[in-house]
């Protein structure tokens, strides 16, 4: 059995949890109680040294990192990758822009605006972490224009990786009106079979109201 | 011929070009003066919609990111990756982890304090990176300690990615004293066949002492 540890507002996560949520591959979600040092116990760091969430196990295999997560189900289930050499490479190359230039970015901000306590949320590093951000939002709107996917003809894991944090309600810069081809694009996302909203593929660490549950 | 479209100050390019030079792979650098907009120029933003370097070209084929710059050359010399899955997926790991991790952080702190203009150069925003890098340098220290290269029993991209800002003599927050285990790998990946320092592998795009050109 697959079992991932998770958390519901961990968007890394998501991101590993949403293709095996659309290739249907069966799990068990272990939920990290993230916000009261979950990631942080003896327990877990012998599983992932670097201390973040999610890794997923199956027998003797651990993954980390939800990019490797993604390329392992992609070897498991032939779904979301290519067989084509230059198409494969392209895939990883906006895995990788996803890691630095979105997530890397859309990540800290959304912590710092939503969960992190309030004397550590300094107002020039949520500037400086938005001014990017937008430049990078900027060059995924101006790609997908005119484009259903981000790599080819179908969904991908460069898809996958970039969508995840644009799914999420929690204010750190995202404004889907302002994002045309974003905005079909995500809906075009949550359309595939098996979608889930990641509050509804994984219990949150912390409360928070139905109302964040809005499908896209 | 492999074009690269480089500058020596340009951690990302070195990361390519590093393994192009220990492989042995010909090349011709292509020098963008960056710090005078090279990378936005409308010449530029044909070759690299993301407006980032490096980029490689050969013939048709244009590749972006670092990362996918690795795999395209590993796919062509055989070298730097690894036959078997596991361990091919573990440098995809470690690559990943680098881009949000490492360069994702010592990247943008880096130019703060050496590149940027004086007026942007916000000292809150440089000691939230600086913290986060300091808690990354203490994963791959104490990942490196006992062992000679990060993911089995060779240099891999996993070690040509992570190692990437750490050759580079500006300030960012990295002190080889403090971290032994680094600081050995460090010696190994220079000592490696083919190996050169950025600034005798690319032109610098700003003048620079030839104290910068040290050795490891």
């Amino acid at each position: 059995m697959i079992e991932l540890y998770c958390f519901g507002e961990s968007v890394t996560t998501f991101k590993a949890a949403l293709p095996r949520a659309l290739a249907g591959l069966a799990w068990r979600p272990v939920h990290v109680d993230f916000f009261r040092g979950g990631a942080r116990t003896p327990e877990y760091r012998a599983i992932n040294p670097m201390g973040e969430v999610p890794a997923l196990i199956e027998g003797d295999t651990v993954i980390t990192q939800s990019g490797a997560i993604q390329d392992w189900i992609t070897a498991r289930t032939g779904r979301f990758g290519s067989q084509m050499e230059a198409e494969r490479r392209e895939v990883l190359r906006w895995v990788l822009w996803d890691n630095s230039r979105m997530s890397g970015l859309a990540g800290p901000r959304r912590f710092l605006m939503n969960f992190a306590p309030e004397e550590t949320r300094h107002a020039p590093v949520i500037d400086w972490l938005g001014g990017r951000l937008a430049a990078s939002l900027s060059v995924l709107d101006a790609h997908l224009a005119g484009r259903d996917w981000i790599v080819g003809e179908g969904p991908t894991n460069a898809d996958l990786s970039c969508c995840g944090y644009l799914f999420y309600s929690e204010p750190f810069g995202f404004d889907r009106a302002a994002h045309a081809a974003i905005d079909a694009w995500l809906d075009r996302i949550a359309a595939l079979p098996g979608w889930r909203h990641p509050y509804d593929l994984m219990d949150r660490a912390l409360p928070g109201p139905a109302a964040d549950r809005r499908p896209a």
